[in-house]
């Protein structure tokens, strides 16, 4: 009998680590940053061009979720996808710096273990999220930058490129353009400064996470350093609140703790996620004029997606089948 | 009458704007880093040598707010002392990376303005915390590193010196006993990883700073970055709360938001700011084995030290007279 009981057991414990036998439901929210995006600059032949990209982005992490894996894997699967895209700035698409070059950062966090990993300021790695995640998993670090970054990337075999491979018409247009305005005005215009991705996703095993990643502001210098790569920042999950991933002006959203005050307010508040997320896009950050927006999902699947700019390339789908991918503010 | 009226409004306001007239209390809270500091550890003469350097940064932080100066320019003095002082592990002192090499990180933040600059990972800047104040001041971001950070620094006057300056034979050797343990063991031991330096302050114009530098852990790789350049993990300031600076097992105050954390629950959760350092400290990180500990001020002027490890370097000055330093955990 006793044996019976310890077999049942050792099943029972094994059906509980396993996706496989998850019952849960899953939801899987991405972004492709927030920004200046209007019907008039996005013809429609790109507009669907960036919906089918954002499908792929969703299917890739959406059959992990559904055969049971993590949402940790979900969400680095989908933030691949939009980083091997040009479409968005991050990974092939990341936008220029100053001196003409492209500095990348990415985190990501996982919040059943509490754990993270981030990179800031590489310049040779195809997929950012990849590394921050082999820092999460293999490092004592949370956050590995520049050089280091790309050592450690390296040694635990990171798909390395050339950095011309970082090099786009368009992006590098866009530089010259902000370079000339910035020759105008002295100042950096925020307006050019969106485009980051990031993912975040509850599995059947009701665990959440959060990855971010980005090409940083065009015309940046310095080897100035986000919100994107900063845990608290531009990504947060916490199981027992939410899962986030910020993309605007990123100075303001490190001073505000953007990604770990949602989860602050849900804890110490007992407010539902679309109030806290709310309070702090369209309250403290459109109150100081700070373009951006965020994604967020809590522990119920309950799904928040806001921005005060004029759209934001987002979209989730879940396991009831539901599926929304939305560009403008208007959709 | 509606000129005089007029002049005394003007007055009024320049009055409200000067410290020289402001009224309020003022209170000045420095540490040195938390570890482990017993008293077999630190004989008798070299405990005189450290409260000795401790007053002296409460002696240059209280000197300006006594004139009524900012507690920006207070946390920022005090921290420069002890960032020049090799008994610190900052500046001067800090610890040698895993290739023997120093790489220094700082950051302060306005909790009036709600401004901030950090920098991470630089090599050449005899006080960082100077240098993340003109990013602040001067620089339309928030977060500088590595050579950008010390061009920066270079074009804003810094004081530049050869890497060669922050040699220190003891820290020299701490690395060298660091790296035979890690051949051990496989991983770096957390209790060499303490001596950050920090400073929070209330001034009598009731506006709240946080400043934080440090040499990062001894032995770190990969141009790894900790707490201390991270707005929200290991410096925060909010003028309706508190200002807060840590030290500590950097990853776990990245991953948890220390800093931040200790404003979210005074603002979210209504506790006073002794509950709010406890819960963390003495609650979540002790429970997960975290050495560490913060100092913080509120903007009544109350000051909380708390720490899980051994001791902590540690002391306050307040505009009543009142003055502590304290190194052991039963001072």
């Amino acid at each position: 009998m006793k044996k019976k009981l310890t077999v049942f057991l050792m099943f029972a414990w094994l059906v509980s680590f396993s996706g496989l036998f998850a019952q849960g439901n899953y939801t899987l929210v991405i972004h492709g940053g927030a920004g200046n995006v209007d019907r008039e600059r996005v013809p429609e032949d790109r507009e669907e061009a960036f919906n089918a990209k954002l499908n792929e982005a969703l299917d890739a992490g959406e059959a992990i979720l559904e055969a049971g894996g993590s949402s940790l894997e979900a969400v680095e699967a989908a933030v691949r996808i939009m980083e091997d895209s040009p479409k968005f700035n991050a990974g092939k698409g990341a936008v220029f710096t100053h001196e003409g070059g492209n500095e990348l950062d990415a985190s990501i966090m996982c919040g059943q273990q509490m754990t993270a990993g981030a990179i800031a300021g590489v310049t040779n790695i195809r997929n950012p999220i990849s590394t921050a995640r082999k820092v999460m998993d293999l490092s004592p670090h949370v956050l590995l930058t520049a050089r280091g970054a790309e050592a450690f990337a390296m040694e635990h075999g990171a798909d390395i490129v050339d950095p011309s491979y970082f090099f786009d018409e368009y992006r590098y247009d866009q530089l010259q353009e902000q370079l000339r305005r910035m020759d105008e005005t002295g100042y950096i215009d925020s307006a050019d400064m969106m485009g980051t991705v990031g993912a975040v996703a509850l599995d059947k095993n009701g665990n959440l996470a959060a990855a971010t990643s980005t090409g940083g502001m065009t015309a940046k210098r310095y080897n100035r350093v986000g919100d994107s790569p900063i845990i608290g920042a531009g990504t947060y999950a916490e199981n027992s609140s939410c899962a986030v991933s910020s993309t605007g002006h990123g100075e303001y959203f490190i001073k505000y703790a953007v990604a770990y005050d949602v989860s602050a307010q849900m804890r110490y508040k007992g407010v539902e996620l679309e109030e806290a997320t709310n309070s702090i896009i369209h309250g403290t950050l459109r109150d100081l004029g700070v373009n951006g927006g965020l994604i967020a999902v809590d522990k119920d699947g309950n799904v928040s997606m806001p921005f005060n700019t004029s759209g934001m390339f987002r979209g989730y789908t879940r396991s009831d089948g539901e599926r929304v991918v939305r560009i403008f503010g208007d959709d």
